[in-house]
């Protein structure tokens, strides 16, 4: 192939390295979360990458980004992509690597098409969602959940980051929030690291991802009273922090009873009046558990719960916990499977079934439409940290089968399970 | 009395009702922390107080306020008070109630004088020291530090709040930054709640502080790596979250091997990137070890130094612990212990001896004069918090010895101990 030649995997790479470019720490990794000076920067850059290979670029009301290639006038859409944005110091491949495999998978797709080899059965949109790291805006996969129902526009709109700024106030004047819903979807594909080390230490190149692990996500208070942290008595104290000290560490203790099949985590912890010479009257957490399996799962919980009370004691806080997302195990559709395996086969690039222990926006698409999601690895699993990597052969790898299994999604191959298939209600 | 007469305790009263309406969070407490809009206005409120009852209003550098009342030309002043600002969200008495029992003490001087009752050695400052608290701008005890010399001008303006505004910003346009030092000191008195439950517990009126507490401040840096905190496999975690939560919980465990003896206290902690999905790389804790025995605060600080290593094991971290300050026990003068005990006796109040735990600005001042610090009881003990309280009997009651120490330090019962006793460098 000529180096010139836009579908290359060199000038993949090369894109790859133009997109790294937007929000970068120099320590190798990058910083953009959602609507910032460097995401907006990074949307516009790729809004005209895809307009110079003849794709039209438009936004819904939420501001996912939509890179459309109509190719059978008035069917609905194979729906490929991933996210732009990043957690704070972040690595450059999450969700970044998937957008622009998608890119370039379309890329080929346009080029075959026009070449006459390939039969369409819809259309294909490239996408860029917005917000899926929820850092700065919570919760994750908000453009997602709101494109599939799960969440009202409104109630995403009025979200607040951590000075008071809205989501709606941080996307106007961007130019990125469309007047419709997007386009209709029939289908969806993602690609994505696997954030974890089953691939690597397995030497295997491509994940078909099965299922989502199960998830409990906690938001938790706890109140105590502010005192004076020098001069009031120990026994007169009814410190939060303590109280909330000691659930994390209940919370990694808990993980180390079910070695490799719980992960617990507190990521997000805020104190409350953090001062100095106060003790802290309340202090609000989000603790995680999940894991791919239910029973497992829902001893956790159980253990969980019943440690609280020990905690309120110890400390002499009141514990409020709001279990305010959970699900079970989540299985993508079995014929998806089929279809990144065959297009994994095809290409002979060793692979094999995997679980999602993070969320995606697949997780949010699969609930409306048949959905495929693919992993490449991660090299010591390393992730949402500067030094996430992945190597090059294995991201052209992947770029690969995404592409293959974008052809087979936009020629009809993976057909809706229901005759009403583009119905975004949930089910 | 006329209860009109501006001297009165009723007076008095009356405007510590009022004074505690600037900031009121309506559950009976004040947020006014230093520069804030409530501070501002508190402040401007007690100038209009000093300067109807014929007090010179004044300003230093730092923003200390002072009420001058010169009753023989060019000699030094007896500096009486104490501060207004607040942590957030705190009780109304802390501060407020030592800088109006100082201004009462000098309204009943002034009157005394006038009526030729008094025969004065010094002059009379009334004082509210800037940022006491240092909640908002760190750190605490700043007016007094500067006044004292123990910080430097430059360093003090330059402190940053959260959001990145100077404290030099925070008072531009205030009106409250003079271009002098403020009055020279020949001594200093402070009242102040005690903050805790000794007076309370032994029914005893007046506290006579014969020292402060020796105390170790840490600041402390505990490093992670980021890392998801879903797929990230446990052991490949090193979660700064979890090795700052042993190290609260570690020096919660180490003041209960000292009871009573020793307070150990962490009331500001930052995570970072503090994201729902990213374990965290980097926390910042600032930990406190207070005791009124200095053999016992030695081996608490050798005791949390030895159980940095198992923490840094167990969460896979490295923690940087740095003594940003400590002092030792440190004595009032005693001839000053003594002009409060006999004024106390002259009023026939009951009195004890009693060591402060908290730092207080006349902490700083006792270090270039001779300096009298008085404690009256605080219900339960409550401080730093809205339920704060003191009852009116005993504030008048402190009022009535903050009164009589004011006479006979303005009369020179308190001779300095030196020649030099301007002098505001430290010994």
């Amino acid at each position: 192939m000529d180096a010139n030649d836009i579908t290359t995997d060199a000038a993949f790479l090369a894109d790859f390295a133009t997109m790294s470019e937007f929000g970068a720490t120099g320590d190798g990794g990058v910083d953009r979360q959602a609507a910032s000076a460097a995401d907006i920067e990074q949307r516009r850059w790729f809004a005209g990458l895809l307009e110079s290979h003849g794709f039209t670029v438009e936004y819904d009301r939420i501001a996912n980004q939509f890179g459309l290639l109509e190719l059978v006038p008035g069917a609905p859409y194979v729906i490929v992509g991933s996210h732009m944005d990043s957690q704070p110091t972040a690595g450059k491949y999450d969700g970044a690597y998937g957008v622009l495999a998608a890119a370039h998978s379309a890329f080929r797709l346009k080029e075959a098409w026009e070449q006459g080899a390939v039969t369409p059965a819809y259309n294909l949109a490239v996408v860029n969602w917005f917000n899926e790291e929820g850092s700065r805006f919570a919760p994750s996969m908000m453009g997602s959940s709101v494109y599939t129902g799960k969440m009202a526009l409104e109630t995403a709109l009025a979200v607040t980051d951590h000075l008071g700024v809205t989501v709606e106030q941080a996307l106007a004047d961007t130019g990125f929030v469309g007047t419709g819903d997007g386009p209709q979807a029939v289908g969806c594909a993602e690609i994505h690291i696997e954030q974890g080390r089953l691939l690597e230490n397995a030497k295997v190149t491509i994940g078909l991802v099965t299922a989502t692990w199960a998830a409990s996500k906690y938001r938790i208070v706890i109140k105590g009273e502010q005192a004076h942290s020098g001069a009031t008595v120990m026994e007169d104290r009814h410190d939060a922090l303590l109280g909330a000290s000691l659930l994390v560490v209940a919370a990694r203790r808990l993980a180390d009873r079910f070695p490799g099949s719980l992960h617990t985590a507190v990521g997000q912890l805020d104190v409350y009046p953090n001062s100095p010479v106060v003790v802290a009257s309340r202090v609000t957490l989000l603790l995680d558990l999940r894991s791919g399996d239910e029973a497992v799962l829902k001893e956790a919980d159980e253990i969980l719960a019943s440690a609280i009370a020990e905690i309120e004691a110890d400390a002499k806080v009141s514990v409020d916990m709001n279990l305010s997302h959970s699900w079970g195990i989540n299985p993508y559709q079995p014929e998806g499977v089929d279809v990144s395996r065959s297009s994994a086969e095809a290409l002979g690039l060793s692979h094999m079934d995997i679980m999602t222990v993070a969320g995606h926006d697949s997780t949010n698409m699969k609930d409306i439409v048949p959905t495929v999601m693919l992993f490449v690895p991660s090299v010591e699993g390393i992730s949402h940290a500067e030094g996430e990597y992945t190597t090059d052969e294995d991201l052209v790898a992947g770029l690969a089968v995404i592409a293959e299994v974008t052809r087979r999604l936009v020629a009809g191959e993976l057909a809706p399970a229901t005759s009403d298939s583009t119905d975004k209600e949930l089910s």
